[in-house]
Order: C-alpha cells, then structure tokens, then sequence
C-alpha cells in the first residue's frame, strides 16, 4: 500500500510548537493543496459548537477549500464572539501567508474548552508553518494535533477511477470524550481523486456513519468534532461511473474506519478494544442502541479491564435499554465461546475459557437478542484507572 | 430524634453469616413484625428483573407482610424458572420457621448476577435467623444486605398523626449501579402507622421518586431494585387526616431521603457527593434530563474527583443532552461561586474559589439554563481509581 508518510500527490504539510501545550510539543498543524480542491465537512451534532465548527459550517458550503491549520491545546470552545474573531482572524492570517482567500482555509480546535485562543502565539507561529510545508510533512501535523491521544493515527488507500490511480490518506486524533455522533475528534481526508463536492459529503457522511459513529470511549460527545475531506483532482480520472464511485466510498470507509479503531485502541486509559456485535434486534434502532448501551456501562467495561466475562452486567445494561428483549431469548459470547443461552449462564467452565479470550487486547462480544432479523456494531474499550488520571489531572 | 438502633415498636430483625459472602460476614438478614403489616413495594424498572423482585410483585399486591428475609452474595437474577424456585423456597422456609403463609414473607436478593442461590446454605441459616430476632436487631440486619457499600444505613422519623406518635424507620444498601429509576439498592421502611396499603403504596411511589430516583452513581440500573415498607398500625391512630397523611409522607421521604444521600456518599470509591441543581429549564422533563446528563458524566465526575472546576465538560454535556439549551445563556455556580456567566468563563479568580469549594466533602452544581421555570436536582459522587478497582475486580 506504499509509505503511509508519502503524502497524495499537490498536498503538503507542516508542523510547529506554537506554545499552545504546556511542553513545547508541536502544537500547530498545517494541510495545504496546491490546487484548488473539492471540499467537504462532517461536525458534531452537540448543539454547543466551537468556534472553529461554526467558521468552517460557513466556509464549506462553497464546496472548496486549499488548507486546513489545526491546534491542539485550546478548544477554542464556549469562547463567545472572541472565538469566532479569533478563528476568522486565524483563517486571515493563513490564508495571507499562502496567498489565498480566507474561505479557502479550514480552522480545527482541540484541547480545553473555554478558555481564549492565545492569537499572539498563532499569528507568531504561522509564517514557520508555512515556510515548513513539505509532502513529508504528514507524521508531524499527526502529532501536533493530538492531545491526550499516545501515537499519530494516519491511514491510507489506493483505488483505480477509470485508468486513473488515485490515493486516499487520513490523518485523526481522538483518546477522550469519544461516543456516537463522533467525539473530541478531528480527522483530516486528502485525495487526489477528481470528485464533485457533493459527492465528497456524502461518501463523507456515509463513512462517518460507518466509523466514528461506531465507536465510543466514554459516551462523552466533544463541541469540536471534525472531519474535513479534500480532493485535489490531480488524478485526472474523468467523471466517476457508479462503480468507481462505490469503490471510492469502500476506500474512504476503510480509511475512517482504520483511523476510528486506533482511536478507541488510543482511547484514554484503553488497555483492550472490545467489538460489541448485536444480532437479532427488533429493529435497527434497537441494534445500535443496544450496541451503544452495552458500550458505554461502566460496569461492563470495568469487568473488560478485569478480565471478568460478567455477563450479569450485560444483561442488565441490555434490561435498562429500551430495547425490546426477553431475558430468556438472550444468548452471548466472547469470541467464539458462548458463555450465555436462553439468558442463563453456560457454567464455570465457559466462564474460564471466555476469561482466557479477555486477556488478548481485542476480542469481540456477541449479543444475540433473538427478537428479530437487525444487526449492528460499536466498538469500545476498557474502562481503566489510567482513564481517571488522566480525566482528574487534565488542566492541572 | 431518639436511637436509631431502636426498632420500630412490634419489629424485630436478625442476621447471620449465611456462608454467601467469602469472608463469614452477615449475609442474611430477617426482618418482622409481630402483627400483620400493611405492606407496599416499589420495583426495579430494568426489563431484567431478578426472581426475589417477580415473587414480590406477586406477593405485595395482597397489601400485606410480616416478614422480609433478604441475602447479600448472590442477586438471584438471570437464573430462570431455577431462580424463581429458589426464591419462592426462601419465603416458604422462613415463613414455616414463623408460622406464617408463606406469601407474607417477601424476598429480596443482592449481589453477583447469574449464579444459582445456594439454597442449601439459606435453608440451613433460617433458623438460627429466627432464633436470633430482636428488637436491637436493625444494625445487624442493614450490615448484613451490604455489598461494596462501606457503612450499614439506617434513617428515622418520628411524627404525629391525631393524638398518637409513631415512627418510621428505614435501612438501606447501595454502592453501585445506582442511577435514575432506583439502583442496586435495597430499602425497607418499618412505621408503626396505622395506614392503609394503597396509602402506603402512593408515599412510597412519592417519596421513591423524590429520594432514590435522584440519586446516581454510575448510570446502572440493577435487575434488583427494591424498596418495601411494612407499617403494623401498633401506634393506634385512627383513620389519618390529610394533614396528617401529609406529614407521614414529608417524613418517609426524609427517611429515604437520606438514606438515598447515604447510598451515594458511600457509592463505589467516592470522595465527594455533588448536589447538581439545574433551574431555569425549558420544561420539567429538560429539567431531570440536564441533571442527570450532567451527573453521569465521566468526564465531569472525573473533574470533580480532581477538584477541578471545568465548567467546559458540563457545557459539553448538557449540549449533547437533547435539552433546550443555548450556550450563550448558561450560569454555572460552585456553591455560592459563579464561575460562568452568559456561556463564557468568569476567569482564573473565580475559577480558583471554585476550587476551593471543591476540596470539601460535599459541594453543589448549580447551573441555570435560562429557557424556563423548570428546575430540578440529582445527587452524585465523584468517578475515582477505587471506582475503577472495585469493579474490575468484584467477582474475582
């Protein structure tokens, strides 16, 4: 699949440490086309959006943009009319040392909420950032965007449109407040496929739907999610037939989906990724939002960290869902062991051989309610000690 | 308010050490009233219900007890027709060893889901169970229903109905999986009133929803909530006017009130118990909706173990909520300290005094939305390492 840090071909990146984290790490990310690109965006659906999200709703209803600059640090979140300034200006600002206009520069935020953006360190750092951009600059604006996030995520695919080879390549942070309708996540999509911008958002839309909103870390919702995508066409593929079309939603969806798995495996505190699949829902509400409630009990994720295949605790998240479910319909497994059927326990013996599969950092839960012909899945994590350090000790 | 290890006059409890706990702690307690008792119970609302809470459902509907035998160790829950046997067992073995029906002993249950009672230990226990009951019993009784919880809970009230004084007395056991729509808990109220059953059954229903249902701990509900009150009329009153009514239904709710404040005080690895008051909501509905978001979430109960007043987590929280609310309108006050106003931080200062407020015990969340008249409470405790260890490690 070729070197995750060659980036597609017309973009470049950079990074700096504008002084936004405490420890002179690299704070300050730079994505930048060559040529103009098609433009998407997906944001969170918290109704409190910070300033960044409110720009960038603005800027890409034109369907275009050349850049993305994104800090780590400060959220620039519940910063009132300052923020919004501060995120415009910040747009200005790059988009006058790359020679565009200031629509064409995305802005993302990640890090505490509520406090101002220190614009002094941002305008003082910009002209570095942009003198640094280099097509090897990816691995370094992964790092400058993460917060409690432990390595760099970035992931790639390579697709044929017509006779054209094209390349997908995203970069994401994640670790905290990570649920449904994505989380304290950013992820940036770059291709050099030649795609309509209305396109773009919906193969966007439809991955999102099929990664970040399948993956929870604590069921907290961030104010800053983000997920940008652009395409610069310097493929040269003609217009995409259906076909072509399709394989470039699987490429972007496999790309979100890789990122979205190393999110939850980044996932603060996080020692096992755990696949939540549900069978046999009533319908497909019901599926995922027995997914999700199974996902997110801090009892259930607690036994994970344990190693304890406590399906009490599974049974009862599943009871107080408002799922339609009989308790003696439901049976569960740990990998391929079946520890529950027809609601009861399959004895001590299952339970040992269900705890051997819980030492692995990823196996997989099975529900099957038997009410219907509806599947879903989440993946999560462990709920673990490192999580409340590091949730306790986060501005301190 | 008189010794609260007195019991209620024409009630005697007991307990022993049953074998169901591993440590030879009490595990088995008994509970009874000399006369017959109007009785009432309100029921876990999980779908999962354990097999002590269906017998009970059947048994209160007669309006009248004289004996509650409960066991900690083993929740009889998720154990089938097997489960319901064991309870039904349970009651007609106690009841036999009382000379009663055997419908007028109730059952109850806590502790590890899935496992079959050892019916074998209990049928052994009983009589000695009987043999030790006593009007100084009450302490032994609420130590012996304790799971995690740290400290037996009893609470009391002593009123007035026309010329007679009677008292109501209550123990209570919690620690985890303690959320809206009660909890693993297990509350049983003993009055000498002389009240009718469906009047016992409506204050229990009030003051049910004024206590436990606002409570949380971890946003579990357990499969075996329960909450039973027996009143043996020994204190002689006549037929209770409303204003007395009245005061007997102010004073159960006091009793479960505090009891309920217990159960979170002492809530698996708890420091600190947080009154989070939301006024100004947009309905009632929003209300209970925001405060309870708040309460449960583990990015804000994390902040409040670190004694940090990061007013931005309760924003985030309440905008993923499905409350009306916009950002720009909220109030957020530590005790008597505003550290938001209008949506934005009211600085370093404030924030600082905040922080003071947090080293107590005990602090309050006061966040005023500004959409309506509608306000509401929840009492939570802080998400803790010892949170984390307890439950990773309960079973094993």
């Amino acid at each position: 699949m070729g070197d995750k840090t060659q980036m597609v071909q017309g973009f470049k990146a950079s990074a700096v440490a504008a002084g936004l984290k405490k420890d002179n790490a690299l704070d300050l990310a730079l994505i930048y086309s060559e040529k103009e690109a098609t433009a998407a965006g997906v944001f969170t659906t918290n109704k409190v959006k910070a300033a960044p999200v409110l720009l960038n709703r603005e800027y890409i209803a034109a369907g275009k943009a050349r850049a993305i600059i994104a800090n780590a640090g400060n959220a620039n979140a519940c910063t009132g009319k300052t923020g919004l300034d501060d995120a415009r200006r910040t747009a200005e600002l790059t988009a006058k040392a790359l020679d565009l206009y200031p629509g064409e520069v995305l802005v993302s935020s990640t890090g505490v909420i509520g406090q101002p953006l220190d614009m002094g360190l941002i305008s003082r750092a910009i002209p570095d950032l942009v003198k640094a951009l280099s097509p090897e600059g990816i691995v370094s604006a992964a790092q400058a965007v993460m917060t409690t996030d432990s390595f760099p995520k970035i992931s790639q695919f390579e697709g044929r449109a017509g006779e054209q080879t094209y390349r997908i390549q995203g970069i994401a942070k994640g670790a905290g407040m990570i649920m449904p309708n994505m989380a304290t996540m950013l992820c940036f999509i770059m291709s050099d496929i030649n795609i309509a911008a209305a396109g773009l958002q919906k193969a966007l839309l439809a991955s999102v739907e099929g990664s970040f909103n399948r993956i929870t870390v604590d069921g907290d919702t961030s104010t800053n999610d983000t997920v940008l995508a652009l395409a610069n066409g310097m493929a040269g593929n003609g217009q995409l037939s259906e076909k072509d079309y399709q394989e470039f939603m699987d490429g972007l969806q496999q790309v979100m989906g890789e990122l979205a798995r190393m999110i939850v495996r980044d996932g603060e505190g996080a020692t096992k990724v755990i696949d939540i699949l549900i069978k046999g829902a009533f319908s497909a509400s019901d599926a995922i939002h027995a997914a999700r409630t199974v996902a997110n009990s801090s009892l259930v994720k607690t036994a994970f960290y344990g190693q304890d295949p406590n399906w009490g605790r599974i049974i009862a998240a599943l009871g107080r869902s408002e799922v339609r479910m009989e308790e003696g319909r439901v049976a569960i497994w740990v990998d391929d062991i079946q520890i529950v059927a027809d609601g009861l326990g399959k004895g001590i013996e299952a339970e040992k051989k269900a705890a051997e599969k819980m030492v692995q950092k990823e196996f997989s839960v099975t529900i099957d309610l038997q009410q219907g012909p509806y599947q879903d899945r989440v993946v999560t994590c462990d709920l673990t000690h490192d999580y409340v350090s590091i949730n306790a000790d986060y501005r301190t």
